[in-house]
């Protein structure tokens, strides 16, 4: 099966690895490698393990400066046109303004038929029905478990084992930087700005933790729950948003005192709002460091997941699972995964 | 769709309700209900509103008795023989010594091609490979998605979100009435008996709680995810249990003055082990009143569930989970559902 990535940062990386570590990995044909600086490309398979030691070694540019293999220009439009590769594995960085580059990567593939999975939650948060209507129109398959939750699998949970259930409300811890940074002010007495420093050293955040602070990724996520699980049809303006940048070193201690602890918590309610909750430490929604935390209120019952909601492993086991949910009968069995093949038996 | 209960006690009446309550409720139709003191039968379909409202107005007996309907010496066996219901909903109380009466009416059930739904942890502890046998040999369904953790969809989310996942261990507070009773003594300072006794009042338990207490359901819990998710073949005499009968009030409380909780724990790792831990209560697996927790340790990430583990509401949820995972397709299309056009699509 060939596949094309476009974006090879730390998901894309740790996607790669894990496929040269599944059992498949002799089945699926990487055949181009899309970063910001352009391309890698070879019609019989890339070698995973040297373009990940490339890129850790080097850095950006290094894909393209591949002796043999690197085009400085070249796009993803262009590979997938050229390669006509099965799957594009879509991790470029999010972007909620126009969703660029990522929507134009997606609506390249869809429309000419190639399946999308990607971690990427600007296109999606932005343009999920019309990328929907993409795949449907061209037959090809769209996943992005990876956009919530990290390596929890709550939109397949959601749309798995709470599918004949009415979902009444949802809320949960769902932005891993915020929450290691609240946790450890309480922790260890320090204000926001120290915290965040840490979240960055242990690699939780990257540099632009705006996003993450402001409440925007955890509302990003609320939108793409409320669309795709529960079909509410928002959008991010919807969203009302408070981050924790206010929040001091006082105010978390005040919480501590009391046997509870601040928290940057989405609810999708009759109307959808993030922001700093006080919550009982014997909530099962109050989780430490780099955790992420659900519960979805259904007729039936409550039902909560709780797990690593970030870090590029994590992520990168959404991406395989969603491939594996393809592909699976195919590729576990040996069988030549070919279009034309596959579309006879969707 | 025909139907027939075998059992018909909170879990099977809760089941009842839920059918009268769902879009498809006229699509199914009840022909038998059997409980321990004989049958209701009727071919065009038992009134599921009135047993409901004759065994909770005159208990035991109310069933065989019902006027025109009910005949006092009649078995399982004899209705799946007369009525050839396509599914048996068999809620029966767990035995495990024998697995009776569940394992006679699964046996007989499953080896004339009628599906089978239960949630009576007896006949999947002792004997899940041979009903599996019987299932396949007779292309007949069996499931039991109610037999652990109540409504918390445990055992679909680990057969479905982590089937291309190596599970390494597991473990969990998976007994309601022993998390309840450690709980109420906490908070209540107050011993063993009253806090059991608090449990029972509330109908969190039956009269004999003693499976409960003494580690006994946790264990089968256990086994019967051992062996259904994890393929481990294990018996119950394989799990080393040890109840929390002999917990006192000062242990209670010594944990909770450093913070932590006693709590009865399953463990799924080199062996099988049920017994008294002391935990954090800000571990997610901490859970306070009926509720359970389970957390999956995988090659990539660590899966924690938390919801109500106990309940008929909820563990009649589970059953109503699994019809609709079978029959999803023909009771929502309104097509018929006739045992010959089943089987053609399986």
């Amino acid at each position: 099966m060939k596949i094309a990535f476009a974006g090879f940062g730390t998901v894309g990386k740790n996607v790669a690895a894990l496929l040269l570590k599944r059992e498949f990995s002799t089945r699926c044909r990487v055949v181009a490698i899309v970063d910001s600086k352009g391309a890698a490309v070879c019609q019989d398979g890339l070698d995973l393990a040297e373009a990940i030691a490339r890129k850790e070694a080097y850095g950006s540019g290094s894909i393209s400066q591949w002796n043999g293999y690197g085009i400085s220009d070249a796009t993803t439009s262009d590979v997938l046109e050229e390669f006509d590769p099965y799957l594009l594995i879509e991790t470029t960085p999010t972007n909620i303004d126009d969703g660029e580059p990522g929507l134009s990567n997606m609506t390249s593939a869809l429309s000419k038929g190639i399946d999308v999975i990607t971690t990427n939650k600007g296109p999606i948060v932005l343009s999920l029905n019309q990328l929907t209507e993409l795949a449907e129109k061209n037959n090809s398959n769209l996943r992005f478990s990876g956009t919530v939750g990290g390596g929890i699998p709550i939109l397949d949970f959601a749309g798995h084992q709470l599918k004949n259930e009415r979902i009444l409300s949802v809320k949960g811890v769902l932005n891993s930087t915020s929450n290691y940074v609240l946790w450890k002010m309480a922790k260890d007495r320090i204000d926001l700005q120290q915290a965040l420093q840490e979240a960055k050293s242990h690699g939780i955040t990257e540099n632009d933790a705006h996003y993450d602070i402001a409440g925007i990724d955890a509302a990003c996520k609320l939108v793409i729950l409320a669309n795709s699980i529960m079909r509410l049809g928002v959008e991010l303006k919807d969203v009302t948003i408070e981050g924790i940048e206010n929040v001091t070193l006082k105010d978390v201690l005040a919480a501590e005192n009391a046997g509870k602890a601040v928290r940057l918590v989405g609810r999708i309610e009759d109307r959808l709002r993030v922001s700093p909750e006080l919550i009982d430490k014997t909530d099962p929604l109050h989780v430490e460091g780099d955790n992420n935390s659900i519960c979805f209120s259904t007729e039936y019952n409550n039902y909560i997941l709780v797990g690593k909601g970030a870090g590029g492993k994590e992520t990168a086991s959404a991406v395989i699972r969603d491939l594996l949910d393809i592909y699976q009968v195919e590729l576990l069995h040996d069988q030549t995964v070919s279009r034309s093949a596959m579309h006879s038996v969707r």
